[in-house]
């Protein structure tokens, strides 16, 4: 005989969108029951696995805390879900288990890309999965011994792990195919700042190659080394693949969910799918939107999983909340050492690349005021606008330890549509130990709208 | 025969909304030649003073740099305007020298407010000015050999200040009229936050204590002690009046121009005085307009003076920008130790003093992710939104070193009359080591709703 339960709110995937609309489905919704089922009984905090290899020192030290969902009155089952019936309103686990429910939420997250190059499942290629068990065998049995490693992708990821990496004596080649470091992401000059901290921490940096195939040794099964498509030819150990992600959408894709052209399953504003108004995806297997074009943004990024795990579960059982998701933005940071560096929607390059005309400007100052206060960094600070509406439409920042809600800033401001003359004047508040003496938002703004009048 | 200088823009002051209206001129008006008079060689960073006793540990360390003003082209001449003529376009210097000008900017700044008690007057009573010289001589040759001290004031400047003090193992009474700390700024839970550690640190707190006189040694020129009107009396060596300052209008009143009915000198939306588009007044000495009632606002920052200086340097000859003064919305952070604590805007209970209807939020996080993080601090975020048209009109947090930029978020956000509804699901950008897993801003403003609906 088959069980049966019985809940109102099924989540599948216990990932940050997964288990930020639980918690706000919990809280919102508080007469209804909400029931989140993934398959592993640990789970780690998304962003921090880089640093279970370093500054953690742990992967108990990455865990991500399940309390608030339950003190919001969630459910968590440990299990996978095998397959879906859209019109009995039922899922069924791998163990036969039947689940009812009235509203499905699916966030069944990314799997990590693996190239098809030669060699690459070899022994000692390892990948970015989000699994304790997968990270924390690589922490501690497979890592352990590895004297020389390759990581290949230059993107944030392979940036925060060649920097966790070596901290642990390992040394490590970062290959990048495009020109630089966080090329999709970054103007020049930060790719280059950040580079140049990677190297000076003793990080062997390879911008321009390409990872033609990981060669093997005598015995077949291990990895030798990486040969690169310029001939070059790098004696590693071990392999580690941080090229990014793909949306999981199998699930979806068995249930007949439209999935969009660019892979993920398709959602409406609501993060609703496009068949069925009960059935919502959010986060790395959704859909995601542009802000600036509509077209796909493939920024798979954990804060943005959980604005849409947000808009979901404030609107599982009506609009409690008229929010839709405006789009991607794309809000990241990341610390190389002391250096912290991020950006908040577009770059000068790829705003170009996009049509627009743009105007910008840019302010160096130190984050504590007078430059002599202990602890003081400089802060680098580049605002775009756009030359038509005025309107800020992204910003870079490299800097210190504020570096991160400096961005935060600039994204309320972008997606408040704050023009250069808003920015311009702006009231900020400052103190010596805490912020630079001009703050850098309006600083840049003034160089940029001076730049434009031509006094510059 | 009198010297006679001349020219286009003539600012007096060289405090921060002096220096920044100078740059701002200098910038955006390359063409005009902009001279700033005034009295000090050196000037200090005056939100950097308190520091210059503990943490910086010279007055030499929080200097005014003031390289950005002579690099944008602008002149400094020290001296002190003995008078202005309005009619005639020129001022005066004490040494006689005139200057002809087209446009004046008077940024004249603030004195410290004295109460009328009996021994203000007496050896071993200090005033916070602003000055280089009266400053140097407190630390250098004052201060040392004092031992015990009252601090007569609990606001920013005198909590401050305490810290700082008692850091050179002064034993530092605080004291302050009204029954917490920083009562004009801060909800009571924040206030006691504050007190609790400047406590465990050492300092001796008495709140609901007025001074009634300040008692004279058997010289009757030195300190012996302060004597409160509830009775109680506490012996030191020396009194540090923390009370506040006033605008300094002398200059203005001389001249003839309308001062407001709270003290300050009126001006326009441009920072332009009544009588006179071609004056303007900047900082301290102008008249403050509240950003959400339009009565008098008292708080002098730092950081407002700089956006007025700004507002007025870009519009000195047109509108370069058509960027009014919105009104003051003071953004205030500080930090004691390692805590930081701050407000934009309205906190709760000045909200309702106003008349507000509101509804709050409240969230508590790691500044970090996941919490075993090195250097983690809790975060605490308290919202306050208009329950009429939902708008976020203030906040408080109390935090580690990103506390100031978490608030000037969200000065942004109600400057830009952010919702609670924009917000709720607002993407911001999270990193492990520099940010809250879900932004703070996010998880009150979604704990605000909740509270409004009734599923809190």
């Amino acid at each position: 005989m088959t069980t049966t339960l019985e809940t109102d709110v099924l989540i599948v995937g216990g990932g940050p969108a997964g288990m930020m609309c639980g918690i706000t489905a919990a809280q919102f919704w508080p007469s209804r029951r909400v029931l989140l089922v993934r398959p592993e009984e640990q789970a780690v905090v998304p962003c921090g696995i880089p640093y279970i290899f370093g500054t953690l020192g742990g992967t108990d030290e990455d865990l991500a805390g399940r309390a608030p969902f339950l003190a919001a009155g969630g459910r968590i089952l440990i299990g996978r879900i095998a397959s879906v019936n859209r019109d009995a309103r039922h899922a069924t686990l791998e163990d036969g288990t039947r689940i009812a429910w009235n509203r499905l939420v699916l966030a069944t997250g990314s799997t990590p890309f693996v190239p098809p190059i030669d060699g690459h499942a070899l022994d000692g290629v390892f990948q970015i999965h989000k699994q304790y068990d997968y990270l924390d065998e690589l922490l501690s049995e497979r890592l352990p011994g590895v004297a020389t490693l390759a990581i290949l992708g230059g993107g944030f990821i392979g940036v925060e792990f060649s920097d966790e990496l070596r901290k642990r004596g390992i040394e490590v080649h970062l290959i990048e195919q495009r020109p630089r470091l966080l090329g999709a992401s970054f103007d020049a000059d930060a790719s280059e700042a950040v580079a140049a901290r990677l190297r000076a921490l003793g990080v062997k940096v390879h911008t321009g190659a390409t990872v033609a195939a990981i060669e093997a040794q005598a015995d077949g099964v291990r990895v030798a080394g990486v040969r690169l498509d310029n001939g070059g030819r790098l004696s590693v150990e071990a392999v580690l693949i941080a090229i990014g992600t793909r949306p999981d959408t199998r699930l979806a894709g068995d249930m007949g969910l439209t999935l969009s052209r660019s892979g993920g399953i398709w959602v409406d504003g609501f993060q609703q799918c496009r068949e069925d108004p009960q059935i919502f995806a959010v986060g790395d297997c959704a859909h995601k939107q542009d802000f600036f074009t509509r077209h796909a943004n493939h920024a798979l990024l954990a804060s943005q999983a959980a604005a849409e795990g947000r808009i979901a579960g404030m609107n599982l059982y009506g609009l409690k909340l008229p929010r839709t998701n405006a789009g991607t933005i794309a809000v990241y940071a990341s610390q190389i050492d002391e250096l912290a560096f991020g950006v908040a929607g577009l770059t000068e390059h790829s705003a170009r690349d996009i049509g627009f005309e743009v105007f910008t400007g840019d302010a160096r100052l130190p984050d504590h005021h007078p430059a002599t206060m202990p602890g003081t960094h400089e802060v680098h600070c580049r605002l775009v606008f756009d030359a038509n509406s005025e309107r800020l439409i992204g910003g870079q920042v490299i800097g210190g330890p504020t570096t991160a809600e400096i961005l935060n800033t600039l994204a309320v401001a972008i997606q408040l549509r704050a023009t250069a003359t808003d920015l311009a004047s702006f009231q900020f508040g400052s103190h010596p130990r805490l912020t630079a003496p001009v703050h850098p938002i309006v600083a840049a703004t003034g160089e940029a709208l001076r730049r434009r009048l031509g006094t510059a």
